[in-house]
C-alpha cells in the first residue's frame, strides 16, 4: 500500500515556485514601500501577527535590528481589541503579517496604529483584504493557494517578502541578490534527509532552539511539532533554555537546533554540545556540533537566508514525522484555516 | 515524618514582607527616574532580560503600553552581545531587569543603549552591580537576599518596582495606592489552597495560559514548573493558543489558566470553558467560567496588581507539587543561581 502524499507536503513542494512568482511579480509594491519608509526615517518598528505569521515577524525583528539598526517591538492585538487601547506611534511603521488578511483583531490593530500616524504595511496572501485596506502598502507574497492548514509556503514568502522590503530599505545588494538567488537553494532544501531525527521524535516532548533568525524557525517548527503531528515541542533561544527550562532534560530527551552561519552558529553549536553531554538526542543544523548529530542542510550564501532554507527542509520532516505517527497533518485536530480572533 | 519547608517556600512567605520593604524604601530612586523620563517623553521603550525577569518585562511591556500607550520592545541582549549591532535608540527608555544585575549579556546591551542615547533604568535586587554602573537610574527592589535558585520575591518586588516607576510617570494616583495596598492582599495570596489542582499536575505536559499582564504570569507559571517540578508546561496567550497549540489538548490534559478582573478576564473565560469542553482539565482564576475550575483568588481593588497576587498564590502551589513528586525544588537539576549568559 502507497501513502498517499498529504496535501501539505504538495505545497511545501511548491515553496520554490512560490517563491520565484514572488520574486517575479513582487517588486513594485516593495520598492514603492521601502521609498515610504525610507523618507520616514523611523525610530522603530511595530510588528502585528498571530500563529505563524507571528514567527515570520520574529525573524523579520531581527533582521530590522541586525540589517537597520532599528527595535520592533512586537504588539499584542488585544491592546486594541480587548483593552482599546490606540497606542501611540507616529513616524514608526507597522508590518502587519497574515496570510488571509482577515482576522478581526490583526485588522483593528493595524487600522488603530494607520489612523494613530504609523506606516502600516500588509504581508498577505489577500491583496483584496481586510487587512490590505486598512493598511497603507500591501505587500502580496504571492504564495497562490494554500489549502492545508498548517501553513508553510506562505510562512516562507511571507518572511522573504518582509526580508525583501527591508533590503530594499537599506539597498542592501548582497541580501537582495542572495534572495533572488534562493529558489534553487530552497529546492535542494527540499531534498535534505531528515529521516534520522524524524525517526527520533516519537511522541515525547521535545525542545527546538535557535538564536537571532534561526530562533523565529525554531518557534515555527516547535508549533508545527504541535498542530500536525500532537507533540509538544517548546521553543527557546538556545541562550534562553539555560536560564531554567534545561532542568527538564533528560536522557534521550529529542533536541532540534536551528543555526545558520551566522555570528551565534558557534554559540548555539556549544549548546547543542552541552544538551549533548546531558543525554539529550540534538540534531542541529550545523557542522561545527562536536557531540551533536548534524542535519544535512542547505547554505544559502547569506547568513540571513539560511534559517528559510533550514525550515523548508524541516517541514518535510515534520510530514514524515505525522506519517509516521499515523497523523493526517492536512486536519490538525481543533483547527480551521482561518482562526479569527477578537 | 515531616516534610522540611523549602527554602523557596520560605521566600514565597517573606514577598508580602519584601514588597513592604520596597514600599518603605524605594520611593526617592522611582521618583527621579519617573521625573528624568517624563521630560525626555520617549515614543517607545525597551526591555533587556532573561528567564524569570524577561516575564517581568512582559508585565510591564503591557503596563507600558495600557496605561501610557507607548509600545515597548524586548530587544534581544544577542543583538549586542553576539551580533556586535548598536541599535538606534535615542530618545527611549530602556528597562533592563537582573536580580543579580551580574550577566555579561545583560550588562552588556543595556550598556549599548545606553551609549546610543537612552535613558537606561536598572531594576535590579544589588545596586552596586555591573548593571547598575551602565545605567543612569538604578530602582533597586530591596528583595533582601534570595537564596533559592526559582526567582519568586524578586520576580513579584521587580514587577512591582517597575510598575511603581511606570504609575509615578503618568501620576496615576488609583495604581499608586493599589500598590500600597499590595502587603495585605498578597499576604491573603499565600493561603489560597490550590491542592485540588495540584492533585492534577503530576507530570504530563501542560499549558499555562493568560492574557495581558496575566499572560506575563502564565509565562513565568510556565518556567517554574519546568525548572522546579520537571513537568514540561508550555504558557500561551489565551487567544494564541487557538492557533495551533490546541491540537494538542486531549481527554485530561492540565490546563492553568490566570486572569485578573480586567477586560480580557471574559474573553479568557470563554477559553477555559472552550478547553473544558474538549476534555481538559481546567483550572482558572476567575470566577467567570462555566465549565472550568474556580481557583480560590485574590483581588487586590486594581486590575493592574490582581495577577500579582495570583502568582504569589501559584508559588505555593508549584511548591506542593514538587514535594508531590518527591523533587526538592532548591536544587532545580542543570541549574544555577546565576546563569552568565553570552
Amino acid at each position: 500500500m502507497t501513502q498517499s502524499e498529504s496535501q501539505m507536503k504538495r505545497e511545501i513542494l511548491e515553496i520554490p515556485e512560490a517563491v520565484e512568482r514572488l520574486l517575479s511579480l513582487g517588486g513594485a509594491n516593495i520598492v514603492q514601500a521601502a521609498d515610504d519608509v525610507r523618507a520616514i526615517d523611523p525610530p522603530f518598528l511595530m510588528s502585528v501577527a498571530r500563529g505563524s505569521s507571528d514567527h515570520a515577524c520574529t525573524y523579520l525583528k531581527y533582521a530590522s535590528e541586525l540589517l537597520l539598526q532599528r527595535p520592533m517591538a512586537s504588539v499584542g492585538p488585544s491592546v486594541q481589541s480587548i483593552y482599546g487601547v490606540n497606542l501611540r506611534c507616529d513616524r514608526s511603521v507597522c508590518v502587519s503579517v497574515s496570510q488571509s488578511g482577515q482576522s478581526p483583531d490583526i485588522v483593528q490593530m493595524t487600522r488603530s496604529l494607520a489612523e494613530a500616524g504609523s506606516y502600516a504595511v500588509a504581508i498577505t496572501n489577500n491583496d483584496e483584504s481586510r487587512l490590505a485596506k486598512v493598511s497603507n502598502a500591501t505587500l502580496p507574497i504571492h504564495a497562490g493557494p494554500e489549502l492545508s492548514v498548517a501553513a508553510t509556503k506562505t510562512f516562507v514568502t511571507s518572511i522573504i517578502a518582509g526580508l525583501w522590503f527591508l533590503a530594499e530599505w537599506k539597498h542592501d545588494e548582497a541580501l537582495k541578490a542572495a534572495l533572488f538567488s534562493l529558489p534553487e537553494f530552497l529546492s535542494q532544501a527540499t531534498s535534505c534527509d531528515w529521516g534520522t531525527a524524524a525517526g527520533a521524535m516519537d511522541g515525547r516532548p521535545l525542545y527546538t532552539l535557535g538564536r537571532g533568525p534561526s530562533w523565529a524557525i525554531s518557534n515555527e517548527a516547535a508549533l508545527k511539532f504541535k498542530e500536525t503531528c500532537l507533540i509538544q515541542a517548546e521553543s527557546y533561544s538556545s541562550a534562553e533554555v539555560m536560564h531554567g527550562p534545561v532542568s527538564i532534560v533528560e536522557q534521550g530527551f529529542p533536541v532540534l537546533i536551528f543555526a545558520g552561519a551566522d555570528a551565534a552558529e558557534t554559540s548555539v553549536a556549544g549548546v547543542a554540545d552541552e544538551l549533548a553531554a546531558k543525554g539529550a538526542q540534538v540534531f542541529a543544523t550545523t557542522s561545527l556540533v562536536k557531540q551533536a548529530n548534524v542535519l544535512p542542510h542547505v547554505r544559502t550564501g547569506h547568513w540571513l537566508t539560511d534559517p528559510i532554507a533550514a525550515i523548508v527542509s524541516f517541514y518535510g520532516m515534520v510530514d514524515q514525522v505525522a506519517a509516521n505517527r499515523g497523523i493526517n497533518p492536512d486536519v490538525p485536530r481543533h483547527l480551521n484555516k482561518v482562526t479569527e480572533t477578537v
